[in-house]
């Protein structure tokens, strides 16, 4: 991308609706205009462009990107760290023990204490179904309070780096990756997605990333096919929703017991752990009623269960059974690689070992569509800034 | 506060008499004197101006602010981290374990390593009685001869962020909230403050905050009331410091052993609970000899005596005997509220409830007094500092 | 340092031939020519001279480095934080379990991920014989491989905080405190240098100090003795690769098993605890057959086996025996002084207590030659930078 094309790119921007991004939270890709989610890719190319072009965005003079981790991270840590400095933040982490997910008074206080003089805060919070969203959303409001009550001078932009329901940074890296692979957001219209559950000897892993990418990719007119064996049910809701967005795109959304099925044809693969819906409700509530026999018990169960399906695996043979065997494999990473991570995983090794130059640039993009959140709520007239910096030339080195 | 005001308010800092702050430490407000206090005041508004206005008060183009916390914390340090970033500082925390609590030496070596390209070293000591503040000193001695000896090319300054005696950063965020609240310092004059003890279920609390608060209140002409159970007396070198302050300043300090009495026309009232000077002493006593079973008997017995004071809450009915019912309800967060985060606390939740704007509002100050307190001892000439910033007028957004 | 002085600094970096550096890795300082790391010293000294002068060096308007620490550090880690941000890079840690030291797939995965917008990677991995290097040459390779199929935009540069075989930021600020007290690089020709193993009361101390400090001071014409108990050998590709500098550099390296020896004349010395390399490499293999009663048997035999030899410590006696008693004492910090941090040490407290201020000093170098590695491997023209940088004479403060 030189720099006419990035003039160009944001001049595209400024045709875009997507106002209502500023000074608002990014919680869910579904609470989303598509000019929304579109000003948010466009954005996260041109900021990429620059950096390309050895130019910086670099919009802060001073102020925070607080991160707030209730669940182990090290891609999406570093991500939020990368577009937090690429626009001039500082970033300070706020260590939260998991045994003290504090609500009510205390998350409106907290809230409250780590927004002087920050920016934006990156939360995480998925280990708990019908939690993480809520909690997110109880800091939104504390901070709107804070902000109509005097005790804040601006309030800071909350970025979702995970959460029960959506991982919004995580497909919107993929929808950049899909982006450019195929040539355009238009060229997504009809293409088979095959969302797969997948083996993993582990439980517990979050429905978020399948549910984020039913819930963002039936917009697009892509024919949308979640794969699992019965049992490992998504969310009702999200389920309704992905129907309801292809119904409207013009898009397909099915669900099979049949992995084969799935990958018959389809376009893109994306062969993924997580738990059932139904067994991390009952985890959540065994968790709050402190019941660690329960959820010992619960968890062997989970286990057991996984293995019966230790068939649900991306094996070389599934591939061939896809558009001219040749379908872009997509993983949030790290995927649990058959006899290299485990003994048998979510992917056979050739599949991984052939795929990882193309899995490594889709989690490439997700700084960027994380500084461009960031960006859009925080600047005023984000096209204009974009236009400035560029004519500024500032370089980043130097 | 505009432009305009933000100008007076520098030239008014010029005429203060502050010249003591420039390369020193800020380890107790009663090392200082009244001007002194009062630039860290006047230049916490100012750069609190700044940001109101969209400016930066940015004077670092790189170096280190440290932290070294010998005691868990989050809302000091986010309030160190935004103050160091706020003047272009980067934050680097140094982790020592508890455990590993050196003197000696090690101090001197400690002291000496991290400072190098350091501007601040931001420290909480305070957890036993005798050692904080001792600490302290300790590494100021050792900059001061690293200094000397040609080590460090600058020695970086210390902030106290809580020791066993005082808790500048806290109450001089205090004081500048009460300056806002009655509308100038002037103002304080022959209020009445009460400084009371408040019933909490927990143990050991630090000392610092009441200490901090009547060793620096009783200097502004306030009539300050130090009220608690008898049993829980404070440092009696402070109680004499808060008696002859009062004495110098026209105020008045008294102690009681009656919330009510303290309550009774108050114009600002402090409940809060702290840890008895003596058990704290012992603790310590108890800690250098190993004697973990001793400290255990120790903790039960002050929990235990604690609860025979559980009526010291700050209820309606009290607020109710205050200066027209309508004290100022100050505290430093994180309160014990009953039925909310205890069943019985230091405060009533109707009462927390009506207060929490004006809390968070106190809150608000203390990033500000440290950036005050660092400015103040980096600059060597902060008005015209100040002024030449104010003239430059950088955007700290774009 | 004047700025006349800077400006002759950097034309005599002009001069030399150094641009194997740029956009490479720092592992080992004998995979560089002596023109490498006279330019890594004289960068260092301007660095130096910049911020003495009160001039920024700043480079980077933004980016990150990583530090990625395999095992406990305070010193380093801070002198790569401060090296980091006077370039202007915000420094982001890699919490890596020391249990979950993983390579293979989760290395090159790694690699890729904390990369993205990286300009720096410090990685400290000393506690494993044959493991360190070739870790960090796993990293070299990943990243290599990311940049060729396109992940990267750009490499970032690796810096050896620290691996089994060599502690190069340690050596080489060693030996630029060696050519300020001498007077220059020239004037270490003939010195004599006692690298000596010293009594300590632990174990398993690494043994990249000793080894970086022989493969390093042979090559500049230094008579170099190693000196250590029966035992207590250094891994003798080294030792092999010390001969032969001497051999080049017109020095000499011999070892010797007499403490005496190697201070008599000597003109600096070096008493410093390391632990066996043959029982280090034992213990590397108990802990990859997971023998955790092996490994606690060895250490308990590794102390006592220590204890043999408590009698070698740096005491005033032996200091008498150096050169006309004054040689230059050395220490990578901290040290084990007998009866401060310990009952018996590396050396008696009345030599480490005459000694500290050089020894500070010596610490002080790191940062700068961190910073000074990092600068070589990311400008294309460091000198020519070096000068528009002074010309621009940005301050740092203000």
């Amino acid at each position: 991308m030189d720099l006419l094309a990035i003039r160009e790119a944001i001049r595209k921007l400024a045709r875009l609706d997507y106002g209502r991004l500023y000074q608002a939270d990014f919680l869910l890709t579904w609470d989303h205009s598509l000019d929304e989610l579109r000003a948010v890719l466009q954005v996260a190319d041109i900021l990429k462009g620059f950096r390309q072009n050895g130019l910086s965005p670099r919009v802060f003079d001073s102020g925070l990107g607080v991160t707030l981790f209730r669940d182990h991270s090290t891609r999406t840590r570093f991500s939020y760290a990368k577009a937090a400095n690429l626009l001039g933040l500082m970033v300070q982490d706020l260590d939260e023990g998991k045994s003290q997910i504090a609500h009510g008074e205390t998350a409106r206080e907290t809230a409250a204490m780590i927004s002087f003089m920050t920016e934006s805060i990156g939360i995480r919070d998925d280990m708990y179904i019908g939690r993480g969203h809520a909690y997110m959303l109880e800091a939104a409001q504390a901070l709107t309070a804070a902000l109509r009550d005097g005790v804040l001078d601006q309030r800071p932009s909350l970025v979702n780096l995970q959460c029960d329901l959506d991982h919004p940074t995580q497909s919107m890296a993929d929808l950049a990756h899909l982006i450019h692979y195929f040539g355009g957001l238009d060229h997504l219209k009809g293409k088979k997605l095959a969302m797969s559950w997948a083996y993993s000897p582990s439980y517990g892993k979050p429905l978020s990333v399948p549910q984020g990418v039913v819930g963002l990719m039936t917009r697009l007119g892509m024919d949308v096919v979640l794969a699992h064996p019965k049992g490992y049910e998504i969310m009702p809701e999200v389920e309704e929703l992905a129907r309801k967005n292809a119904g409207r795109s013009g898009g397909a959304f099915s669900v099979t017991h049949d992995m084969d099925e799935a990958f018959d044809n389809a376009d893109v693969v994306y062969p993924k752990s997580w738990a059932p819906f139904a067994a991390m409700e009952q985890r959540t509530l065994l968790y709050d009623q402190g019941e660690a026999d329960g959820i010992k018990a619960l968890e062997k169960d989970l286990l057991a269960r996984n293995a019966d399906y230790n068939a649900w695996e991306c094996t070389e043979k599934r591939m061939a059974l896809t558009r001219d065997g040749r379908a872009l494999y997509l993983h949030c990473l790290p995927a649990d690689i058959s006899n290299v991570s485990c003994v048998r995983g979510e992917v056979a090794a050739s599949v991984f070992d052939r795929c990882r130059t193309p899995l490594y640039l889709q989690a490439g993009y997700k700084p960027y569509i994380i500084a461009a959140m960031i960006f859009l709520a925080r600047m005023d007239r984000p096209a204009d800034m974009l236009m400035e910096l560029l004519d500024r030339r500032t370089p980043r080195l130097g």
